[in-house]
C-alpha cells in the first residue's frame, strides 16, 4: 500500500540528502536477485547472490497526475560491484518516449548511460552531488554508482512519461562501465563479455 | 545573447549549492528598481531606492523545447527587507496554466506563496534546503527569502509552461510576508497596507 494516497496530497517534502530518503514515503528497494540479469558477469553474480545485497532504492513521488502535471523521486545507489562492474539501475525507456528526465545529484559519484534507441548510440555523461544530467526523449538510461560511498539524486519528469523496463530488460546497454585498475572504464558490452570468456 | 545555444546543448551541467551559479550561464539579475512593485510598503521601497540592492537571480536551462521536454533553473533570493517585508521574487503563472513545477530547497530559509487563480486562496508553504514544493498549476507563485542567508533552490517544468508575469504584476499577491518580532509572519496584503497607513 503506497504511504500516501492522492486525497492525501502535500505541496511541501523534507528529504534527507545523504541517505536519499523521503519521511513519510517507502522507498522501493531493489536487491541483486530483482537485477541480476543486467549485469555482465553471470558467475560474480550467482558469487554474490548468496548475501544477495541492496543494489538501490528509488523513493517515488507520484501525487500528481493529468495535463502538466510533474512526478519526482530520489534514487540511491549503493556503492559497489558485481565482478567489475559498479552497481546499477536496470535502467527504462519512458513509456511516453518524446518524454525528458532532469537528474539532480546530491550526493556521491556517478555516471549515466544514455543510449538512443533509433541509433544504438550509447554514452557515458557524470552524475555527481552539485551536477545535472538532462536525459532526451527516446533514450534509455541507467544510473551506475562508480564511487565508494552512495549515490543519491533526484529525477524529475512528467507525469505522463510512465516507464518501460522491459525493452531495457531484453537487450541490456550496449555499454558497460567496470573498474580497471581502480578507475570506472566505459567498454563495450561485447567486448566485456568476450574479456570474461578469454 | 545567452551563454548556450540550441546548438551547444550539453547533457550534463555542475552547479554551485550555496552562490546558486551554473558555471557557462549567464544569471539574470532582478534589483530592487526592477521589482519595486511588488513591495506593499511604497515608503521603504523609495528610501532603499538610493542603494537599488540586488534582490534575486535566475539562471535558465532552456536548453530543449517541444513535447515532453523539461526547463529547469536555479533561483537565488538575497537576505533582506523592504520595510518589514523579506525579498521575494516577482511571481508568476504560467503561460499554459496546467503546467505544474517542483522546487528543490538547496539552501536557506524560504516561503513560497501559492495562490490559486480562480479561488483567489493564498498559502504559505516552506521551502528550505533539502525540501520540496510542489506547485500544482492554475496557480500564481513567488518565493520569499525569510532567512539570513540567500536562499537557492531549483525550479523544474515542462518546456511548455511560459511565464506570465503581467496578472500577478496587476494584482499582486493576497498575502504578505512580513517580519513580526523578529520572525516571518504571514498577513493579509490589505490587513498590512491599513497598518502602514495607520
Amino acid at each position: 500500500m503506497p504511504s500516501t494516497t492522492q486525497s492525501e496530497r502535500v505541496d511541501a517534502l523534507q528529504f534527507d540528502p545523504l541517505s536519499g530518503a523521503i519521511p513519510g514515503r517507502a522507498p522501493t528497494s531493489r536487491h541483486l536477485a530483482d537485477v541480476g540479469a543486467s549485469f555482465a558477469d553471470e558467475q560474480a553474480c550467482s558469487r554474490l547472490l548468496a548475501e544477495n545485497p541492496l543494489i538501490y532504492q528509488v523513493t517515488q513521488v507520484e501525487d500528481h497526475d493529468g495535463e502538466g502535471q510533474i512526478h519526482y523521486g530520489i534514487g540511491i545507489i549503493m556503492p559497489g560491484k558485481v565482478g567489475r562492474e559498479y552497481f546499477l539501475t536496470k535502467g527504462h525507456l519512458h513509456a511516453w518516449r518524446p518524454a525528458a528526465e532532469v537528474y539532480i545529484g546530491l550526493r556521491g559519484r556517478g555516471m549515466m548511460l544514455l543510449e538512443d534507441e533509433h541509433t544504438g548510440e550509447c554514452r557515458a555523461v557524470p552524475l555527481e552531488a552539485n551536477s545535472t544530467v538532462y536525459v532526451p526523449g527516446h533514450t534509455a538510461h541507467r544510473t551506475v554508482n562508480v564511487g565508494d560511498e552512495p549515490l543519491v539524486y533526484w529525477g524529475i519528469l512528467s507525469s505522463a512519461a510512465g516507464h518501460d523496463y522491459g525493452t531495457v530488460g531484453e537487450r541490456n546497454f550496449r555499454k558497460v562501465i567496470v573498474e580497471q585498475d581502480g578507475e570506472p572504464v566505459v567498454l563495450d558490452r561485447e567486448e566485456f563479455l568476450r574479456e570474461l570468456e578469454a
